[in-house]
């Protein structure tokens, strides 16, 4: 499934939500019984802004289903070793993600247990709705490495080379494991990932997260286009959620792509760009349009007059950046993009550490990512950007039903 | 005016909103004509969510008006020796504000004027409604240094003791100026301090600056109480925009108080304050409730039923938070809070940097924060808290008309 369920989630998926009324009246008091994270509310999640997306399916959501407003982001390290440990781990946030991408609290909540007990949800989101919460788990290189499972990593699950203008930071960098939460309400993702975490806790460690504050690309093209901190409308021509076609072809590991455990799932591009805003915002707005190859007003291409004409890339400059990352110029690769701004505070030097958390999902890393990046070698926009933070991770399929868990098909299935 | 207009900025705020349809047109198509931020909208911003909240007044928007969705606060040093200058340049933000509160974009806009100049604005906010931002300025006790205006600082602006634990971070604290930009849409706040930042370049460097994510505090007491990052419903007792009283008595600098150039406006004490939640996650839920001295699920205090009961101290331990903080236990202080929770990260030790960014508003500083604070030294809370950023700012009264700007009264009044 790969879309919203605009009708929440199904009644199976929703076992525990009849009472909530009373469940919340007898935590209040203290008594042990599950509650929905849904609070106040008998029924299952409001359907719109507020909705469910649906937690299983052949691929993972958070992909191809529509970008939500709000990411919180996190990269983890695994500290155990016990392989079996860690397969616990992964049905026990399975389990998690499935309770909270429905708008419920994990397990007993956030005042059920005993009172001598540490809560089993951590509590600040109870009484907001699903807010379209996603989760999508990723392994990274190093996780194959750590538990020797070299032989079954993926061939297109390539360490990343470096690339022209990196100034990469190890600590902003790589990672076993990722979690992409992705909601409405920040609130509703801060508390899954921290949840997750805490889940977590003896087991894997976060090594780095990064808050995304808005939306910069968008996978329903009828919705106005968002913009990003340079101003510039963003995604136009990014794939949609109902390119089916587009999709198979570009995002979504077929059975002949091997490994069969990865049929269904995707590869993730991460990189932190810091943007030079303070620079950027003293360009002429001429420069800025050259620089893209489309105009800031409309987002039109070079000579057209609509955002959604057809790009004429001779029209652009050379170095512009429309003309280098599209797909003509780069073999037909297509990358289909999930990026948020973010401003994380101030850089010591007076300036604003803000810029774009690129996400990119592709069907082969090396056919994606690495394509269009050695492209944008001679990108006029690198005078005011900066790669300062990468990972690459492969994203297994989905799950299936309630059975499933995230990665069994790499952990369970091994020959 | 206190209070957010429904009805959107009075037209004579709109002068130029007409023409907005034509005005994009032409600006596509690289004309030089102002358009405003709504773009395709050709009337004034929607009421609601999105609508704009009126920035003249007695009292500066953002303090009694409803605590909107997301914060971006940030701290400048002035660098700029010129009086007339720094002047001019308070005039100018007061324009720039004027215009970005009503959803208008700065200037001539994001592709407005010559494009062989940069645009005024940075266009990231542009089509985005009002989102009912609210920009509110402050002024440090180094800025009465600075401009040798000492003879002019209020008594009640003083420079805050050290307080039992704090944890100060020089980089995250202090400030000559202030500005709080509140607003639902975290792209319109982060906008409006970026543009602010950028029109006084040359003349103040930011010295930080802070995201909030979620209210943690409301103004509006009907509406659903939002929840800490400790789970906890927060704000309960919070003094209500609509409490006229309690805003004269407790926020509200008087005419009997001084200085004159004060009237109408408040303090703030703003003050990052690190969680430690890993540490709180492990703890019992019936510990967390001793520690605030109400429940979770509900958030009546001790031995009551519900959440807006009346708090019995007494029956709290005495280290409870809400037993020390409450204004019987410190001869009657009461603040107005209207703080948010923040999550910048991970700490290099794989925790989440996060956190409560503490605001609160007072018509006394020494009687308000200092006092409370003082009494919450051997508050329970402490174990699971650090204050690590801190800064106080004098908040002028609100500007009067479009003739006014922000600081008139301390700046050209003076004898
Ligand atoms: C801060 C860095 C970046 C900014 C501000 C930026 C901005 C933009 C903008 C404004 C567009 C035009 C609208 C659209 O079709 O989406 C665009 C297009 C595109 N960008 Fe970027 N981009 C950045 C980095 C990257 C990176 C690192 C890649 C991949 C390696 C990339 C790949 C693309 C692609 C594939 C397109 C669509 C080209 C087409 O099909 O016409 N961008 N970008
Ligand atoms: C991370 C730090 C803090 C947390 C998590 C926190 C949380 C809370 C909570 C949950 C309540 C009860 C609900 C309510 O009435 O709002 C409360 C009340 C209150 N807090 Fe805090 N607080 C923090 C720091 C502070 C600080 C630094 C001050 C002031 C110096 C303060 C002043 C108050 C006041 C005045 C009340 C209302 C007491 C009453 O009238 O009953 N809090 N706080």
């Amino acid at each position: 499934m790969t879309q919203s369920q605009g009708d929440g989630p199904s009644r199976r998926a929703l076992i525990g939500w009849g009472g909530a009324g009373l469940a919340l009246g007898a935590a209040a008091a203290g008594g042990a019984v599950a509650v929905t994270r849904g609070g106040e509310d008998s029924g299952p999640p409001d359907a719109g802004a507020g909705a469910a997306v649906a937690f299983h399916g052949p691929h993972q959501a958070g992909i191809a289903t529509p970008v939500q407003d709000r990411l919180h982001f996190a990269a983890f390290d695994v500290t155990t070793t016990d392989r079996a440990e860690f397969v616990r781990l992964l049905k026990d946030w399975t389990d998690a993600a499935r309770r909270m991408t429905a708008g419920k609290a994990v397990g007993e909540g956030a005042f059920g247990g005993l009172p001598e007990a540490p809560p089993d949800d951590t509590g600040e989101a109870l009484g907001l709705k699903p807010s379209r919460l996603t989760l999508t788990v990723g392994f990274g290189p190093s996780l194959f490495r750590k538990f020797g499972l070299d032989a079954r990593r993926p061939d297109a699950l390539i360490d990343l080379p470096r690339f022209a203008g990196d100034a990469l930071d190890a600590t902003r960098s790589d990672g076993d494991l990722c979690v992409q939460a992705c909601a409405d309400d920040p609130q509703v993702a801060v508390h899954a990932i921290r949840n997750l975490a805490r889940i977590g806790m003896g087991k894997v460690v976060i090594r780095w997260s990064q808050l995304g504050f808005g939306k910069t690309s968008s996978t329903t093209p009828d919705a106005q286009t968002p913009r990003n901190l340079m101003g510039f409308k963003d995604g136009t021509r990014n794939i949609a959620g109902t390119e089916t076609g587009r999709l198979e072809k570009f995002v979504w590991v077929g059975e002949k792509d091997g490994p069969a455990w990865m049929t269904g799932g995707s590869y993730l591009v991460a990189r932190r760009i810091r943007m030079h805003i303070e620079t950027w915002d003293r360009t002429s707005l001429q420069e800025q349009e050259d620089i893209f190859g489309r105009d800031k007003g409309e987002g039109a291409p070079v000579g057209k007059a609509k955002e959604r004409d057809e790009p004429f890339l001779k029209a652009m400059l050379p170095d512009a950046h429309v003309r280098l990352a599209h797909p003509d110029s780069n073999g037909g690769a297509t990358l289909l993009r999930r990026g948020y701004s973010f401003t994380d505070g101030t850089d010591g030097l007076g300036r604003l550490e803000a810029g774009l958390f690129f996400l990119a999902y592709q069907r082969d890393v090396r056919e994606g990512f690495v394509r269009v990046q050695r492209n944008l070698a001679t990108d006029a926009l690198n005078e005011y950007i900066q790669h300062v933070g990468s990972a690459v991770f492969a994203i297994p399929p989905g799950v299936r039903d309630q059975d499933d868990w995230w990665g069994r098909t790499l952990f369970s299935e091994e020959a």
